[in-house]
């Protein structure tokens, strides 16, 4: 049972998002510059999009996990959690077909849709890591965002697998991946691939720990 | 005649030196994290060295140049104006055989040195490349750094060619490449190559003004 970051886009200036999220702009000014890479694969469109190296590692993102956690900015635009009829972006039948714990400092009842289940948190990373794995039944726990939140969970060393792609645009503003990771790579092999879209997939892989002891 | 810069490592969070710069630290924390990459091939260690991707981009560094700029923190440490006898980090044969362009605010008599000369200059970029690339005879001139250097280079739109070469490492402090150059990319075409050493090789090449107008 691991724990994994997957499809986590970045932009050369290391933002995960643009500036500011709002209903209308979930990115703020990146737009969907972070995830056309993506779209522009099977994944998203299953007719025409290309199935190479790009859709190879957002495969990833579905295979062998059990439970997510995300931060409450992924869940909803700024104010959803005055919104009692906020369900989340994602409609009536979710992606994400697991329980997704949401980090929030405003818990409330659970929400069923589909075969997801949203359950609302409160909680240390390593308090809600345990929770998921419990919910995860055996499968990897994945760490679906924002960038705080896999900032936390990284720097709490509980992420195993954090694949990153990196977009070839500066963004100037908005929410910071790398804030307090110096020197996180020390406990990670890792690989890159270069794909002839643009981007770098980056994977750090969390070093045996007979290997580093 | 064009305009490049080449072999310009960056750590993950766009840091291009670590802190503090010193006389006995010239890349301050980084140590030799930033440049490992090419002193593992025949540039540096000519017979034990690899000869592999990292080496080709790394020779392009001295290919066809007339003349380089760089930024008074890259010819000296904190202080060196103030020594009459510095005469940079390279011994009496400095590797760059061209002029060699310092900008700084504490302008002083040219330095000559093998076949390398030093001219001291305070002027605007525009200014400094007109003069660097009068004395390049025709061939191109490079930017050769730090970070400060380059990115009033780039957001001046002065130039051509700019060859980083991302470190998978997070150093969290030092000399940021990034402030400033939201949508610099814009301009350019981008080419990713990951290398197998771990670096990724990014190269932007200016659009032609026929493509973009
Ligand atoms: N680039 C990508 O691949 C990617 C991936 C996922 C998401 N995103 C985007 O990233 C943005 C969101 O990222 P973000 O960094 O702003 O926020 P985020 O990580 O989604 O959420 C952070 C918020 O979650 C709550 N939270 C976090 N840890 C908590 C804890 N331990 N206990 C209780 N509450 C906790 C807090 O909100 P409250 O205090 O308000 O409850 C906190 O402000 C969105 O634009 C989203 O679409 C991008
Ligand atoms: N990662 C890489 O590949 C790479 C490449 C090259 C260098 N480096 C490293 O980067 C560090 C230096 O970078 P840095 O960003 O701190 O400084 P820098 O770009 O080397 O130099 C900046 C300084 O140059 C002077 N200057 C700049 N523009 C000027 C102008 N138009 N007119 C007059 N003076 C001007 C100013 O100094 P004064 O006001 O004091 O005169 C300014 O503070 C060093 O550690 C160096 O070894 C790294």
């Amino acid at each position: 049972m691991a724990t994994r970051i997957h499809n986590f886009s970045l932009s050369l200036d290391g933002f995960a998002a643009g500036d500011p999220q709002s209903f209308e702009t979930p990115f703020g000014h990146a737009g969907q510059r972070l995830h056309a890479w993506m779209m522009a694969t099977r994944v998203w469109d299953p007719e025409h999009g290309t199935s190479g190296v790009d859709e190879a590692f957002a495969q990833q993102y579905w295979r062998g996990i059990g439970a997510e956690i995300m931060g409450a900015h992924k869940f909803g635009p700024p104010g959803w959690q005055d919104d009692p009829d906020w369900r989340g972006w994602w409609g009536e039948e979710p992606p994400f077909h697991t329980p997704v714990f949401v980090l929030t400092h405003h818990a409330r009842e659970p929400l069923e849709m589909g075969d997801t289940t949203f359950h609302f948190l409160t909680a240390t990373p390593a308090e809600a890591l345990r929770i998921a794995s419990e919910a995860a039944g055996g499968q990897d726990v994945r760490i679906g965002g924002g960038a705080t939140v896999a900032r936390d969970f990284i720097s709490a060393g509980l992420v195993d697998h954090v694949h990153l792609v990196q977009v070839p645009i500066v963004l100037g503003r908005g929410t910071q991946l790398w804030e307090g990771l110096e020197g996180f790579e020390e406990a990670y092999d890792v690989e890159t691939t270069a794909s002839p879209s643009g981007v770098t997939h980056l994977v750090f892989t969390r070093k045996s720990p007979l290997v580093t002891s």
